[in-house]
């Protein structure tokens, strides 16, 4: 009988494995696609694509026992050859080839320059081919950061004491209901798409105090728009026994912090590749809503149109005050009014006509919206009828809170929106690996 | 201005802060919900639950500023006291109650007993009752228990070069066709929800040589058994530069062992409340199916119906076979009939009737699929057409073949049924938090 005792060990290197210190001069077998091929004339240089980065091999006739036409960009191979020290290459060590065994072959070539620093298309054709627009190396890049921002914040929750949970995604009723979600026939029974762990993730504060959940949600708004998906990833949090809606903004600089810092250790390489410089996250100013309106008024001379709505050209503004008088990408905007936010939002005792929420802006733009919910039950049913809804639909949800719920709140951010806006980049689109917007449901 | 700066400090405790040794004596204060209270006559206990466990308060109406009467189950409460040592009580340590302050109270008395060891009512009632019988803490164990799963999980894959991905779940065709895909309509155009990942970790291989998915999975099958959900968590992943599928199979392998590692060091707790005796994992045989078939045939007197099938009881049979036998819970069985397969499983090039693929069976039953996939374009249009099938709604999936893709394979782990078998559940709506079936799309 055979046995399976664990990962096997490869003969074939990673660049982390070459960059140790005395291995030059060493036989060495790496693998990898041919990124690029630059024949100098006496020497070529194949450039191979690893998940670590880019590696140099130098083909020399005379060294070889291959031709260079033997090879073409998009082979996948396997190389055996000498390690070298060079100055020049990307970290700093090249293979010189000696021998190389072919492993998959492309039938067509590239309709668009992968290997190139900068691909110069327009952004439907990099989405259009996203299979193979993604091989350039700053595309693939941008969600790297995108893995190390969810671990960012997974990490740092977990040592907090939450408990990550996984809620369902087709359900009978949308937790804020409305006219942007989308419907579905599930066993010839209506049922939606979850917009919003919402629902879900405040039930499980009742069981686990502290919880997050980071997946798909589900948004049918006909918006097109640089910045709405129809689909996204949602980076949920709820936490139990707070003293305060302060408590949820605490709590998302403290995973911001986080993140920043595993980026700072662990992603180097596409920070570099991307030309990124993390923002500063030490402290985050803290504003109320109409006080931000009248800051941003004042400043830039602009009148307030509308005193209830933030428009995106405020947001922008005050995204510009923070960043002028205070040198902070982010800054927590407080207290919306209540008629802007969703039934379970708790009203500030001190002006019911504003909430004890928040959104965060970052450089301008909202990745997060948060904020202490109603706990009682009484003041919930009170306020769903208040809003002309009922409670059908929401018998379960309301059961927790029948049953007793802790003062508690959270938060989503939209993580397409924190990887585009840490990236600089215009258009959620550049940050999404496979968007979902009114016009594009492939690939 | 004011400014957040991180975690705000509490003065409020949790168990892992009380146990530390010295503190006895102390004056603490703790918070949570009432799980049960327990009048012996001239005492009370009130227990309470936090997130790490019940912690025992103690009420002495001397001691005590306030009255017995004014505590209910299920009110939450933040309590100030002395910590004092008890060898009776969970963790060996108690609050002797000074003083309380009540943060919420239910309206309505528990209609189910969630602070009972074992609440004893059907699984019906226990999943229509979800949101608060998961306050039981065995219930609730569960999913912390799955959640170490999901973690070991990430972490072995992130360590061994993976890239976490977030692919989409609406799409416009189904990865392996058939009738079991749930359809909505897309702003006006037909669309479906993903049943899998498969086309999408696939295209990625292309472009990290490594990612991992860890995400819902929908599936509108018809069948209602103990082990099928028409919603469930997939773990993903997929691996390029592959010598055979049996470098998936070592991952896997791997991923278990650092799945059992964590849980041994991380979730004693609930593995003691669940009584769960971790399984072993360091070596997992690995058998043919045809063998596996053949093997349990003859040691179980039981004649082979269909050579190309595995019925649900022949796996109970195999599992049976290699933990008598072997002593494993585990077992890979490879080489599943090609026609039981989907188009993109690689054929056995010494015999094309079976695949290079395989099943993980965990306790007899299926948790894994997994095997190595056809990389080669032609070959992959090839076996599309001997389907009958064609590429209408697979160009972007084939466009990465057509420009390379190396050798690779990958696997889908069910976290539902995985959790199931290791906590020796017999549903698979037990280890899942809201589970979708025929009939149940609430709560």
């Amino acid at each position: 009988m055979e046995f399976l005792t664990g990962v096997l060990q490869k003969e074939t290197m990673e660049i982390s494995d070459l960059v140790r210190p005395g291995l030059e001069g060493s036989e060495v077998k790496v693998n990898g696609a041919i990124h690029t091929i630059r024949d100098m004339g006496p020497i070529a240089f194949v450039i191979l694509r690893k998940r670590e980065g880019l590696l140099q091999c130098v083909y020399e006739p005379g060294a070889a026992d291959f031709s260079l036409k033997d090879l073409k960009e998009a082979d996948t191979i396997e190389v055996s050859g000498t390690l070298a020290l060079s100055e020049k290459a990307p970290s700093g060590i090249e293979v010189r080839m000696k021998s190389v065994r072919i492993l998959s072959e492309p039938v067509e070539a590239m309709p668009i320059p992968v290997s190139k620093w900068k691909m110069n298309v327009s952004l439907e054709t990099n989405l259009d081919l996203r299979p193979i627009s993604l091989r350039n190396i700053r595309e693939r890049a941008k969600f790297r950061i995108q893995e190390g921002i969810v671990r960012g914040f997974r990490d740092f929750l977990t040592a907090q004491g939450f408990t990550e949970i996984h809620t369902p995604k087709i359900g009978s009723k949308g937790a804020e209901g409305g006219a942007n979600i989308f419907k579905l026939d599930y066993f010839h029974h209506p049922a939606i798409l979850e917009q919003s762990p919402q629902f879900y993730k405040q039930m499980m504060v009742g069981v686990f105090d502290r919880v997050f959940e980071t997946a798909p949600v589900f948004r049918a708004e006909k918006h097109n728009t640089k910045r709405h998906l129809n689909e996204y990833t949602s980076l949920d949090f709820e936490m139990g026994y707070i003293d305060g809606f302060e408590d949820i903004m605490a709590m998302e600089t403290g995973a911001l912090q986080n993140i920043m810092k595993l980026l700072e250790k662990e992603y180097q390489r596409e920070l570099k590749l991307l030309g990124t410089e993390l923002p500063r996250v030490d402290k985050i100013p803290c504003v109320r809503f109409d006080e931000a309106k009248r800051l941003v008024s004042e400043k830039y001379d602009r009148p307030i149109k509308n005193p209830y709505d933030l428009e995106p050209e405020e947001e922008v503004l005050i995204g510009k005050y923070f960043r002028e008088e205070f040198g902070s990408d982010f800054v927590f905007v407080t207290h919306y009014p209540s008629k802007k936010r969703p039934f379970y939002a708790m009203d500030d005792p001190a002006d019911p006509t504003y909430t004890l929420s928040f959104d965060c802006l970052f450089k301008g733009m909202e990745i997060t919206t948060g904020g202490q919910r109603i706990h009682d039950y009484g003041m919930l049913i009170d306020k769903i009828y208040k809003r002309g809804m009922t409670e059908e639909g929401m018998e379960h949800y309301l059961m927790a809170f029948k049953h007793g719920m802790p003062p508690h709140g959270g938060l989503g951010i939209g993580l397409e929106r924190l990887t585009m806006k840490l990236l600089g980049e215009d258009n959620v689109r550049e940050t999404t690996l496979f968007p979902r917007d009114l016009s594009r449901l492939e690939p």
